[in-house]
Order: C-alpha cells, then sequence, then structure tokens
C-alpha cells in the first residue's frame, strides 16, 4: 500500500486514534496493527513492552509505511523514545505528549482529572507530562477499568454505560477539575455521554489530539494531503481473533472492518 | 511444602476454586500458581493453550504436588486430556465436568444457562459436557465479560454489579432455564447476589462442585484428611503482577494473602 501510516496498538482500542486520523487524513492510506494475541500491554514489565512495540513497528515498517502512530497508551508512555531513536528518521510519534499538551492549553485553576487504565495511571506518563509543561497544574488520575469492558462489548450509551460512568467519576463530577482528559484509547466512545454528564467541562480526547499532530506535522514534512475528498484505503493486521476484530473494530472505528490479516509477531 | 495439591489458574479467578477446596480439604497443602502475565488464555489458540497448560502443571509437579486441579475453564475445556495423559497417574482435575454434572442433577424440564466468558461460551466446552450427560437437556449460553472485569474490581455487590448483572441475564431472569451454572471461575463471587435476586432458581457453581469432587476423589484415593481443624498452608506463585495479585487475589480467596512468589513459565 503506497506512502501508507502506521499505527499500532495492542488491540482494538487505537481504531480510536485511526478514526481521528481518517478524518484528518482522508486521502492517507493507514496500514493498522492490533498485537491482538498480547494484549494487555499495561499488565506487562516495561522490557517485555518495549520488544513488543519494536517488533509491532518493524512489521510496519518491512510493509513500507512512511510515519508510525504508537496509537496505544502503555508503548506511548515506556517506548516511544526507544522507537523514535531505533527507527528514526521515520516519525513516530505517541499519544501521550499531545493529549498531554492539549489538556494543558485549556485547563484552569481547578486542574486536570486524568481517565485511563489501571495501567497507566500507576505508570504516571500522563501525570509527568502535564508536570512538564505546568508545573503548577493540579493533577487527578482515577483508573477506570470497567470502562475498557463496556466498551469492549459495544456498548457507548444507555442505562449501564451511564452507571459505570457514574460510578467512577464519583467523587469528581460536581466537584473538582474541570478538565477530563481521557488517557485511554478506548475511552472516546464516551465523549458524547461525558460532554452531556458534563456540559461545562473541557473534555480532552486524546486521539482527536494526536491525530492533529500527526496531520500538522506530516502535511509539513511529507505533503500529505490533507483535505482531498477522495478517501484512503485501510490495512488491517492482527496477531490472534480475526473475527472478533472485524465485530469490534468497527465500533471503535466508526465505519466497517470488512478485512482483517492475521499475522505472526 | 508436604503434599500439597496444585491448583493453577491463567489469573487469579481460580482463587474461587481454591476457596471452595479449603473449605472442603482444611488441612491440605496447597500451590495455587496464576500465570497473570499470559492471561487471558481464552483469547489464545488450543495450541497455545495447551503449552501453557502445560508449564503451569509441569512447574507444580516440579513443587512435588500428589495432584493437579485445572481452576481454569479455558485450559480445562482444551488442554484436560492432554494433561492427564502426560502426567498419570498423577491425578488431574478439571472445572468443567463437575460444573456440568452438578447442573444435570439439578435442572428441571426448562433447562440450564450457561453463564461464562466470551471464549468459554464460544468453544462449548459446558454445553458438549452437558449434552453428552443429558441428550435432552434445553441449554441455554451467555457471555458475560463485564461480569469478569467487575469482579476484578473487588465489587459484588451495590448498584454497579446489579446493573452490569441485570444487564446480562435480560430476556432470562423471569422466563426460561430455571437453573444457572456458573461457568466461569470469576462469577462465585457473584453467587449471593444471584441467589437474592432468583430465589426460586438452581445456582450451580463450578468451583464448589469441583472442590466437591476433588475432595471425594482425594479422601478415597489419597486418605486426605478432609476433616482435621488444622489449616493447611498455602504457597501462591503468580508470573506477573504480584502487588496486583495481593490486593485483589484476596477478594476471590476471602482470606488475605501476604506473600506471592513471582516466577517465570
Amino acid at each position: 500500500m503506497q506512502d501508507a501510516i502506521g499505527v499500532f496498538d495492542s488491540g482494538m482500542g487505537g481504531l480510536t486514534v485511526l478514526r481521528a486520523l481518517r478524518l484528518r487524513l482522508p486521502a492517507t492510506n493507514f496500514v493498522y496493527l492490533g498485537d491482538t494475541a498480547r494484549l494487555p500491554y499495561g499488565t506487562k514489565s516495561p522490557a517485555t513492552v518495549v520488544k513488543y512495540a519494536e517488533q509491532a513497528a518493524k512489521t510496519l515498517v518491512d510493509r513500507g509505511v512512511r510515519a508510525i502512530v504508537v496509537a496505544c497508551n502503555t508503548a506511548s508512555g515506556i517506548a516511544l523514545e526507544k522507537l523514535q531513536s531505533h527507527f528514526a528518521p521515520l516519525p513516530v510519534f505517541g499519544v501521550v505528549a499531545p493529549g498531554a499538551q492539549a489538556a494543558c492549553e485549556v485547563m484552569d485553576g481547578s486542574g486536570v482529572l486524568v481517565l485511563a487504565t489501571e495501567s497507566t495511571v500507576g505508570w504516571g506518563a500522563y501525570q509527568r507530562a502535564i508536570s512538564k509543561r505546568r508545573s503548577d497544574a493540579k493533577i487527578f488520575a482515577r483508573a477506570c477499568p470497567l470502562w475498557v469492558a463496556v466498551a469492549e462489548q459495544g456498548i457507548a450509551a444507555g442505562d449501564l454505560a451511564e452507571v459505570v460512568i457514574g460510578h467512577d467519576l464519583r467523587g469528581f463530577e460536581f466537584t473538582g477539575p474541570r478538565t477530563l482528559l481521557l488517557g485511554c484509547t478506548h475511552f472516546p466512545v464516551f465523549s458524547e455521554m461525558l460532554r452531556r454528564r458534563l456540559p461545562n467541562h473541557q473534555i480532552v480526547d486524546s486521539a482527536e489530539t494526536t491525530a492533529r499532530v500527526v496531520a500538522s506535522v506530516l502535511e509539513a514534512q511529507l505533503q500529505v494531503e490533507g483535505t482531498a475528498n477522495l478517501r484512503g484505503q485501510v490495512k488491517f493486521l492482527a496477531t490472534d481473533g480475526v473475527a472478533r476484530f472485524k465485530r469490534v473494530g468497527g465500533f471503535f472505528l466508526g465505519e466497517s472492518i470488512d478485512e482483517v490479516e492475521l499475522i505472526d509477531l
């Protein structure tokens, strides 16, 4: 596939990043790799995450991509610099810095609440990235593991989603920081519900902010055509569960997924 | 540890089986192995599950156990016969046959509803085990992946658990089979809630039924002392996430877990 951009994640959550990228770069081709056989990365040791991320990136490079987007919070937080140095001068983008940067731009004195998986919250990559940019920021974080499970069921609205989201926002919904940073690639599916529940909050979606950064850099560096109407093609690769990838992946991507190639890493 | 029984699972869910075993065999020592680095097994290929199960069983055998309980539905469904033949004459027990047998004993003409993970339901081990025993049984099955996520948060009661359980029982709570088979090692934590919601249903808990079978066989074959008051010891092994194992594992086991040895398989 010509001049494609490679995107990888441990699973299907990164498809929300691909969705945002396709909205910004509709004429661009993409190769998406979901390492579904070895998810989740969040419970693996840092050395293992680096090894897996390098294998995924290498596979994309072998397919001829001209840039890589690490659409996985764990891999972005742990392996991004190693990937950038290993694959230089190929541009390699993560999701943590764009999300943190966008949160810093919109937050007020009430601070920011990072919503992410248990491992992302525990690892603290978003918290560090925000502190680095605004040392005075009040930073709160909450692990929302149930959100992933609900999203994986293709549920983004209704009683069940409302109860789960209310449960994990308890203590924060009516007081506390007025900026929420969605620090997990699964969470953009809840953006609409969150905006309705919290109309006076800023909701920063790291998928969207990553796509914005990638598009602006690539438009400048590589003369990627960002405004054409012609839709680019997407090639999907997964390391396991191809049937489930097609079925659930479409929910995250917002388009149906017809063909997924099973690969081994 | 002398004369211990080995128990393994892909993670912590199997601790509900260990809990049931300890209630029946309080004087017996146990070694519990959670392959937390490689969970879930349910999304892996059968060949991979067999390999992982053999590695786990080998580790327990190397620790001198005199019987093995496969406290994992995926591994029981896929690898049990291979383990039994590989490690004969060591007794190797699974969780599927005892659960299916118990369900067949209590079910009436309305049939049985198997509640399990997506992969267990899809793989069909419980459905086949029930059909083999009662070819006329009406068998229904529903995947309840959110129950695992809720249990992993240490939540077994309250609004959130009620909504999640009600969501996955929709269409079954007031009509349909009056026997429920809990075909996932995480689900016994919801037994109390299910018995309250469905007071006229039979709730078959495969952890409890497995423990009953193991205790009766071992008492007969190995003169295991099942009635002593002295509590046996438990050694915990895990392949990753030792801190989380201690914190969440106690919820499944019903006892606090003070020490977990990190091992590599």
